[in-house]
C-alpha cells in the first residue's frame, strides 16, 4: 500500500510520521529536538525520516512543514528566524536526492490551514481563513478549494498587515502590524507598559510573564489582564472584518496558544467584527472555530499537501 | 462560428457587444443610457441585446459585468446604489429565459480584473491584484489563474480595508477604509477640508470641484493639490504593502480615473510601499502598472468570464 512520509519542523520539536494512504492515524511517528549539538540539522531530520520509513509500503512522498520565508516550488528555505545555519537552504532537493522520492514543502501556517481544511474544523468549507495566535501571528488561507500561496509563496501573511500605522512595532520591524497587537507577546508588552504607568494589578512585570498567565489573571477578574485581553480582542476583529471583506470566507479557525483563552479573546473579537463588517451579508452562515487539530496539524497538513500534489 | 454576447452595466451608459470566439474585436456593438424614463431597464437591456444579437453565430452565453453586491452563483443582483429598482434582483435568470442561454454575471471590478489579466496589461502574470480608483476604490483579484470570489461572491472589496482606524468616513459607513482615504471623493474632501482651514491654494471649495481640476492645479505647481495627492499617495502605498503581504502578486494593476493622475499619485504611492513592505522579497520582479482596457475592461471581462465558465 501507498505511504506518506511527513515532517512538521517547530520551535523545539522535529515531528514525522507516516501514513498510510486511507489513514490520518500514524502507523510510525517519532521526534526529536529541533536545537541539538548532535551532528547537523538536516542529518537528524534524515535520521528521523528513516526511523519512520515503512518496512514494506511505498513511500510516494516526502512532505515537510517548516517555518518560513521559504520557496515551496524550488523547496528553498530562504531564512528562518529559529534555525540561522539554514538560509537560502536547498531542503526540498537535499531530502529528495537522499531518499529518491518526490518532496513537498510549505510553511507551518499554510499547511495547518490546509490540514485544518481538508481533515479538521474546515472540512466541508471552501473558502477558509486560517489564524494562528501565539508567539507571533500567522495565517493561511483556501480559496475555493486551493491553498492561498501566491507568486512567490509568500502570501498570506496575515500577521503583518497593519491596523494601526502609529502603532507599536512589530518583530519584523513595521509599526502597527496585527501581530504587534494581538500576539501573546503584544498582550504581554501592553501589561508591562501598563504595569510601568503605575496600573493596579495582581500581576507583576517579572521578567517571564507570559499571556497564559495574564489569561489566569483575567479569569480571577484582574482589571487589567481582562482589559489587555478585551483591548487585543478588539484589534483582532478590526483586522479580521478587513479580512473578511477580501476574502468573503465560509469559516474562520483559530489555532494557537492564544487562541485557547477563549471568550476572553473571542468575545470582544466578535463585538468588534460586527462593529466593524461593511455589510451585514458577509457574517450570512460565517462559522468561526478554533482549531481541531492540535498538534498535529503541521503533520496532518503535510499529508494533505503530498495528497493534492499527486492528486489523491 | 461560436459567439459570445456580453453586456456592461455602467453607472451613466450601458454597453452590449458580440464577439466571435477568437477574437477580442466585437463584431457588433450598441450602447444606451442607464438611467431612461423610456421604459424598465431589464426591457432596454433585452432590447440592447436583441440589437447585438448575431444573424447567424450560435450564441453560446450572454455574460454580464454590474455593479454589485450580487450573487455570480444565482445570477441575483442583491442591491447597487445606482438602480434602486434592482433589489434582489434575478437578472441572470430573466435574461435566461428570455434569451434560452447560459448567461454569466459578476461585479464590474471583478470583470475589470479578469479582463486585465485575459487580455491586458495582466496577460501572462497567474496572480494579480488590480485596483480600480475613482469614485470609489474596487478591487479584483487572480489567484492561481482562478478569480477570487469568496464564499458568496462577495470578495476582493479592497477599497474596504480599514487603513486608518480613526480617519474619515467611508461611502459604506465605516472609519478609515482606504476609499475614504485615497478615491476621488476622498481628494475632493481632503481639499476642501483643507480650504475651509485657510489654507492657500489657487482651488477654490466650489460645488463642483473634482479631482481631475485638483490634478491639473497640482501639475501647475499648486501645494496643496499636490499635498491632497500625496496623501493619498501614501495612505494607496500602505494599504498595498498589507494587500501583498496577503496575497504576494506578480502584478498590481491600477484602473479608474484617478489611476490616471500618474506619477502625482503613484510617486508617493511607490515611496510608501518601499517603507510598509516587511519584506523586500515581496517587491522582487514584481510589476505595477495601469491598466490597458480602458472602458472596454468590463466588456472583455464578460467575455473572459464565459469562456472561462464554457472551459474555452
Amino acid at each position: 500500500m501507498d505511504a506518506y512520509v511527513t515532517v512538521d519542523i517547530g520551535g523545539t520539536h522535529i515531528r514525522a510520521a507516516t501514513f498510510l494512504r486511507d489513514s490520518t492515524q500514524p502507523i510510525k511517528h517519532q521526534r526529536t529536538s529541533t536545537h541539538s549539538a548532535d551532528g547537523a540539522l538536516l542529518d537528524r531530520i534524515s535520521t528521523l525520516i528513516e526511523t519512520v520509513w515503512p518496512e514494506k509500503e511505498k513511500v510516494k512522498a516526502i512532505s515537510v512543514a517548516s517555518p518560513g520565508p521559504l520557496d515551496p516550488k524550488s523547496g528553498v528555505i530562504l531564512a528562518t528566524p529559529n534555525i540561522p545555519e539554514w538560509r537560502d537552504f536547498p531542503l526540498g532537493p537535499k531530502l529528495a536526492d537522499r531518499f529518491g522520492v518526490p518532496v513537498y514543502i510549505d510553511n507551518d501556517a499554510n499547511l495547518a490551514a490546509l490540514g485544518e481544511w481538508r481533515y479538521g474544523a474546515g472540512k466541508g468549507y471552501h473558502d477558509v481563513l486560517y489564524l494562528t495566535i501565539s508567539t507571533g501571528i500567522g495565517g493561511g488561507v483556501i480559496v475555493n478549494d486551493q491553498l492561498l500561496r501566491g507568486a512567490r509563496g509568500m502570501g498570506a501573511e496575515l500577521g503583518h498587515v497593519t491596523v494601526l500605522p502609529d502603532g507599536p512595532l512589530c518583530s519584523c520591524g513595521q509599526p502597527g502590524h496585527l501581530e504587534a497587537l494581538a500576539s501573546g507577546p503584544a498582550i504581554v508588552r501592553f501589561v508591562r507598559e501598563q504595569l510601568a504607568a503605575g496600573a493596579q494589578s495582581a500581576l507583576k512585570a517579572n521578567p517571564g510573564l507570559t499571556a497564559r498567565q495574564i489569561a489566569e489573571a483575567a479569569g480571577q477578574g484582574d482589571a487589567l489582564a481582562r482589559q489587555a485581553f478585551q483591548q487585543a480582542g478588539e484589534y483582532l476583529g478590526l483586522a479580521l472584518a478587513s479580512l473578511i471583506h477580501i476574502f468573503d470566507p465560509s469559516i474562520v479557525i483559530f489555532g494557537g496558544g492564544v487562541s485557547q483563552s477563549g471568550r476572553l479573546l473571542f468575545d470582544p473579537m466578535k463585538a468588534s467584527l460586527r462593529k466593524y463588517i461593511f455589510h451585514p451579508a458577509f457574517l450570512n452562515n460565517l462559522a468561526i472555530k478554533t482549531a481541531a487539530l492540535g498538534d498535529d496539524a503541521g503533520l496532518l497538513g503535510a499529508l494533505a499537501l503530498a495528497k493534492m500534489a499527486l492528486k489523491y
